[in-house]
This record gives C-alpha cells, sequence and structure tokens, in this order.
C-alpha cells in the first residue's frame, strides 16, 4: 500500500466542523487515526481556537504535541496563551526536543514560560533552561541537545548501548559524536559506519576527525550557508572551548532559508514589520506606512523641485508627458541592477572580482541598454508626436537616466553591504524613491540645458 | 582539534596563483591536502578555466569530483566544455552519484555527452540513461538511482549485509527501503531502529509502513514542500504502479528552495532570463530589455493619455507636480499588497479563509491607509504650497489610487495563482506598469470632475 499525501477536501472539512459542534469524539478520533500530524495541523487552521482545541484533546498526548510544534509561531502564542493552562502546555513541552521546547517558551509570556519551566521533567528543564540563554537567530538558539555522544575509547558495542539508553529522548540522528573526557569534541562517527564495523572496533579507529562544526554565537544564516556549502544534514554546536554543547539538524535550517526568503520579500516590497496577511487591519496599516510617507515624501520633493521650472513646463506642456516614462524607467533600472548585486552577494559569487571590474560591465550594460531605449523611444516619439526638438531631448535624457540609475543600483547595495547592512534594502522603498528623484533631476537637468 | 571553517585571504590566493604559474606543484598540493573540496571549489572561482583545470589534474580523481560536482552549473558548463577532453569527464562522472552525473550530462552538448554515457561503468550507465528520460524539474530529476533496498521477508543480518554491498555505491543514506518481490514500496526501517534491533529480527516487524512518497513526475516545488512540511531528510520516488526507483534527500532540495527565491527575485525586478552578475555583457543586456520595454511602453500611454489633458496641464501647470507623487505611491501600494499575497499564498496560510472575508479586509487596510496619507499630504501642500483647490484634488485623488491599487495588488497574484502562473509575476513589471497607467487614470480623472 502506497500512502496518498492527505488532501483537505471542502466535503471532508464541513463534516468534521459538523462532528467538532455535535460533539462525535468517535468520528472525530477516527478519521484522524492514520492522517500524519502535519496534515492534521493544515486541518486545524480551518477552525477556531476552541475548535481546534477540542480536536487536540481528543487525541494522544504525543500527537498533540507534534502538531502543536508544527504550528506557524505567531499563530501558536495566541492559541496556547487564549486556550490553554500552564499545566496543560506543561504536559505538550514535555515532550517535545529541547530545541522545540525552548522556541514556544520564548514565545509566552515570561509569567506563564517560567511556570511551566518549573514543572518541565529535570532533563529537559535543565537543557531548556540552557538553551533560553541564546538569542533565537545564533547557532545556540537553534540547535538542540539532544545528541548522542560516545567517549574515543569506547567500543562500538557500548556505543551502540548509549545510543539504546538515548534513542527515547533523540528522535532523530544521523550521526555520533565523539568527545574525550572532558566533553571536547573530537569527531563523529556516521551510523552506517557503525552498522558496518565490528563490535569490538573502538570508537576512534572509526572516527573521522575533520569534521565541521559551528559556534553557538554564530549567527543562524551562516550556519545554514555552511550546511549547504557542505552539504551537511546535522552539525554539532561547540562553545567557545570546544566542548560539544548542541547539535543544528538540516530541517530546522531550512527553516531559517524560507524565513530569509520571506524577510527579503517583505524588505524589497518596503513591509516593515513582519506582518502576515492574517494579521489584524491595524498591524496591517501600521507595517505599510512608513514606506508609503518615504513615498510621499519624494513625491513631495519632486513637487517642489518641479515647481522651479514651471516655466518651462508653462511654455511646453508635453515636458509633463514624459515624466511617468522616465521615473519608471529610471526605477526599474535601478531595481534591475540591485537585485542582480544582491543575488551575487547571496550566492558569493565572484565577489573578489574586484569592485572596478564590476563596475565597468555594469556600465557597459547600462550604455547598450541606454542606447537601445533611448533610440525606441526617439523613434516611437518622432512616429506618434510628430517631428519636434523635444523627442531628442527625452531621449537624451532617458539615455543619461539609465545610465545613473544603473550605478546608483549597483553601487547602492555594495555599500550597504560592506557597511554590514542588508543589501536587499537597496531594492527598498528608500532607495526607489532617491531613485527616482534622481531620474526627475536628470530630466530637467537635460531640458534646462538642451532646451 | 577543532577544525576551523576555511578562510580565503588575499594572501594565500596570491601565493597560489604565483604557485600555479611557477607550476610549483608541491606547494599546490600541500596547501590543499587538509581542506574541504568545497572549500577548494570557493578558491577555484578566483582563477581562470586553464589556471582551475591545472589544479585539479593534481588532486585525487574522488577529490576532483567532488569539486566540479559543486561547481556554479553554469561556470561548469563553460569550463568541462572548453577545457576537458570526454574521456577525462567520464573518470570524474564515473565518480558520482547517479542524479548528480545526470545532471552534469544534462549540461554538455549532446554529442559530447553521449560519448561520456557510453564510456561509463555499466551500473552507472543504465542509472543515468534511466534519469535522463525525466525533466529536470520534476522528482524524477532530482532523485538519485542510489538507495538501500530490503525485502520484507529478511532478517536484520541480511539488511546489514547488503549494507555491506552497497555502502560503496550509496554515500549517504537515511534509511533501508522495503520493497516486496516485483520491487512495491512498502516502507521504511530507519537506521537507527536497524542497530537497535535482534539480529534475527523480520524486517517486516520493524518497518515503519505508513510513509510519505513522491512519484516521479511531482514537480520539484512540490517535493520541496512536502518534504518541509513532513520533515523528511529523504523521500522514495516511486512510479505511477507504485515501483520503488529512486529516492530525493534534503540537500538536493535545500537547492530547490534557494533557487525558488532566487527565481521569485528575478520576477520581482523583471529579470527574464536566468541571468548573473558575472554572464556576458550581452546577455544581461538582453535578460534586461523585455521589462524595460514594458515601462517605456506604459510611459508612452502614460504620455499620450496625458495628452488629452493637455489644455488642463497648461492652465494650472502645478497639475504636473503631482504626478510622481501619486504614481510613487500608487506603485507602492500595489508592491506591498501583492507581495503580502504572495507571501501567504507560499505559506498556505488561510488559503481557505474565502476570497471575499479577504477582499474585506484588504479594503479596510486600504481605507485606513488612504485616509492617513490623503490627510497627510493635504496638510502638507497647504503648508507648503498655501491654500487651493488643487490640494483637495490631489488629496482625493490620493485616496482612490491608493484603495484602487490595493485592489488590484491583491486580486491580481490570487487570479495569477487560480490561472496557474507564479504569483509572484505580480509583484513584477508588468503590474507595476499597469498601477502605474491606473494611478494616473484616477488621478486625471479626479481632476477633472472635480477641479
Amino acid at each position: 500500500m502506497r500512502p496518498e499525501v492527505f488532501d483537505l477536501t471542502k466535503e471532508f472539512r464541513d463534516r468534521f466542523q459538523q462532528a467538532i459542534k455535535e460533539r462525535d469524539n468517535i468520528f472525530i478520533q477516527e478519521s484522524l487515526e492514520d492522517i500524519n500530524p502535519a496534515d492534521i495541523t493544515s486541518l486545524l487552521y480551518e477552525f477556531n481556537g476552541e475548535e481546534s482545541k477540542y480536536v487536540l484533546d481528543l487525541l494522544s498526548l504525543e500527537v498533540r504535541s507534534k502538531i502543536i510544534n508544527d504550528l506557524d509561531p505567531d499563530a501558536r502564542k495566541t492559541f496556547l496563551v487564549s486556550n490553554y493552562e500552564a499545566s496543560e502546555i506543561t504536559a505538550i513541552v514535555n515532550f517535545l526536543d529541547s530545541d522545540d521546547a525552548a522556541d514556544i517558551l520564548n514565545e509566552l509570556p515570561i509569567k506563564m514560560s517560567e511556570e511551566i519551566i518549573a514543572q518541565l521533567e529535570s532533563d529537559l528543564k535543565s537543557q531548556v533552561i540552557d538553551l533560553l540563554r541564546y538569542d533565537e537567530n545564533v547557532a545556540g538558539g537553534l540547535m538542540a541537545k539532544e545528541l548522542i555522544k560516545a567517549k574515543d575509547y569506547w567500543t562500538v558495542v557500548q556505543c551502540v548501548d548509549e545510543i539504546r539508553i538515548q534513542a527515547e529522548h533523540v528522535t532523530k540522528f544521523y550521526a555520533v559524536y565523539v568527545v574525550d573526557d572532558h566533553d571536547k569534541l573530537l569527531g563523529r562517527v556516521s551510523l552506517q559506519k557503525l552498522i558496518l564495523s565490528d563490535p569490538k572496533t573502538i570508537v576512534k579507529d572509526i572516527c573521522e576527525g575533520d569534521i565541521v562544526s559551528v559556534e553557538t554565537y554564530m549567527e543562524d544564516r551562516e550556519v545554514a550557508e555552511i550546511m549547504s556549502k557542505y552539504d551537511l544534514e546535522s552539525v554539532p554546536v561547540v562553545n567557545v572551548q570546544g566542548h560539544l554543547v548542541g547539535r543544528i539538524t538540516i530541517d530546522d535550517v531550512v527553516d531559517v532559508i524560507t524565513e530569509q526568503a520571506e524577510e527579503e520579500r517583505q524588505i524589497m516590497s518596503g513591509i516593515t514589520e513582519d506582518v502576515e496577511e492574517d494579521d489584524s487591519v491595524w498591524r496591517n496599516t501600521r507595517a505599510r506606512l512608513p514606506w508609503l510617507l518615504i513615498g510621499i515624501l519624494g513625491g513631495m520633493i519632486s513637487a517642489r523641485f518641479m515647481g522651479f521650472f514651471e516655466g518651462e513646463i508653462a511654455k511646453i506642456t508635453a515636458i509633463a508627458f514624459f515624466i511617468p516614462l522616465i521615473q519608471a524607467t529610471g526605477g526599474n533600472v535601478g531595481i534591475q541592477s540591485s537585485s542582480l548585486v544582491v543575488q551575487s552577494l547571496v550566492n558569493h559569487a565572484f565577489v573578489n572580482e574586484g569592485l572596478w571590474k564590476r563596475l565597468v560591465k555594469v556600465f557597459s550594460v547600462a550604455l547598450l541598454n541606454g542606447f537601445f531605449l533611448a533610440l525606441i523611444v526617439y523613434g516611437v516619439t518622432w512616429l506618434t508626436f510628430g517631428h519636434d526638438s523635444l523627442n531628442l531631448i527625452v531621449s537624451i535624457a532617458l539615455f543619461f537616466v539609465v545610465v545613473f540609475a544603473s550605478f546608483v543600483g549597483t553601487v547602492t547595495p555594495l555599500l550597504l553591504d560592506r557597511l554590514g547592512f542588508n543589501p536587499a534594502l537597496a531594492s527598498g522603498p528608500f532607495i526607489t524613491t532617491t531613485n527616482d528623484l534622481l531620474g526627475l533631476g536628470v530630466y530637467f537637468l537635460t531640458i534646462h540645458i538642451l532646451l
């Protein structure tokens, strides 16, 4: 039997809703019996907090804790705080790995999380307290304390015994980490090596020594880069003394990569808070206003600026007609340039190629693009608006706008990166607005000189 | 000893360059001896093709094949075609997993890849030929043929023996897949279970039955979603008959997720071809032109459109002053809206909340934002440009532009998604240009009615 990936239909949803209303516990339990907890999570998003809790209470503590762990952090916080007692959450957290437990406790109000921590099983309690010391976005905040550790002088048999002891706490592991008597990390033994080795082999003899590890204070995006560069499914975390304190698995890093993409999308579209469509109207409004205000400010400055050319515009109204053309092109060229730079910064490709060589190339592309576009605009305006000296001026201005915007779009992310900011900011509101203003400036300057 | 992550310094690079020039093979080999192949890959990006090949030829075939496998696909294609003979590539490919081998062969010119396939070791040859049948962006194109298979009636000992036989071909595995005599997938046994079980246990008794699998023709982004939803480090691939044909590991999926983020960035910034900063000037120019032309077209239409209002502009030049303000705000609101929708589509969050409820919310946020911005603009223009009926008109127009752009920005990605296109297109050039035009239209219509 090949299990199908669960497909949530409207019919099932409605039937389920009814079952909740009618307290039809048998239907609820039977229909969820063979379903993967991850699918139950998706299903619960369809119901409100109270209904979800009703369903969860009918499931085993193990499944319940898996589902709570799968929830979107923002949704989870509200859900837990408004529907659960501290003691109920304690029971759930007791079933989680230390890293997931710490994540949930981090989200809850301090009073509640302290109450829960006090009641946790003693092993998990000390692990969680240790983990809560780290920021969420460093290796220490990503790692789990659960891992299989072996001493280098053990035999394979001792190692397997240790796995047997630990296996109940450590749900997923790909390797055994080898340490000395002071917990200093020496290397790792993969499970496949362990399976294939003679039981009497000494761990030291099958241990890979030269393994990649990360330090507790390394940033999460650096951890993600290292794991994907070296193709690691898990990486040990050591403290400054080189002592093994935890491990990070690839699934946590996949979350980091996904979040990064989301963050970049928000930066590029000028949303200032970490907001989702389902947040409140007020929060959504607030998250959007800052950029919109920057745009408004730019627009106001543009208006003031054009005031200086009132005479020219009054004389030849058609000057105004081409403002959208000039601004759109400047903006587009700027965003294209900066996003290519951001991409090569993300990929660490050719960063050392040298600023100079890079600028020459950007400049060549800009000249070519500017030339083509100016030519096209000249041709089209000539055909549609008739022959006029303004056509030539618009085309020349466009050429300069393209070259200028390419330069700004290329240099800004490089500068931001050098100064330690996220270079994706360059595709965001502030720079777009600056580019708009520059384009307008170039346009009117050209008119002023040539007309 | 805790190994450091290799840090490439300019000094080392220069010293290495000199060593290549002087054919100082001893220096080259000694300095690379303890370095992770992934780090050598980064180092090679600093040198040209000929130099890189010189260095690679000094390394073992195993390390060499790892490095070639790590290279960026575009860079690799050019590098291999211009520096290597088919026979040299054959030797390298023979060291790779079937999925990586197929990727490289897919990149090479057909004549060259056929020559190489003909010379491959027979096992790899048939696997590669099988893999080349699939598109790159479906499960079949991502999967590797190397996996450990066990019959359900085997004992643990037989299973371990099979691992011993296969281990030389299969570099990384997390589980043994259980099949019947017809290769139909029945389940999996994790390595940890295998380690902890009595050698005489029958595989069937420790086999997890209800496991997630994907079909060969499933799209890569769907595979990525499933693996991250169910937190899988590897997933078996089956054909339509349910027969096990390969497996996909999480590291391949990390690549898919990273590429998706890159693709989205390119779509959002209107770059039409898969282009990188280090591609040729001509290719860069060509990849950027289409969007720029859409922008130009929009600008031209704007110009024609404003022609209808020439009389109004000639009478009150200040009408022109606020064009940038109106357009920038419309564009910004549109991008914010669409990127929030794209995000919730990506997260599959609340997709079933109902279009209606969603639109009401978007509308509320738009009304609030529009109201604030109109108020601010009215106040500021009143203070800086003096009291004038145009102030009021600009503010009112702005309000409508915000509401309108929110609507377009929200509906477009939903529509694109429904029609099977990538919703991120909504943040791209075409929609931005449409929004620019709509904003201008609303502005001049308001002027026409109210002035």
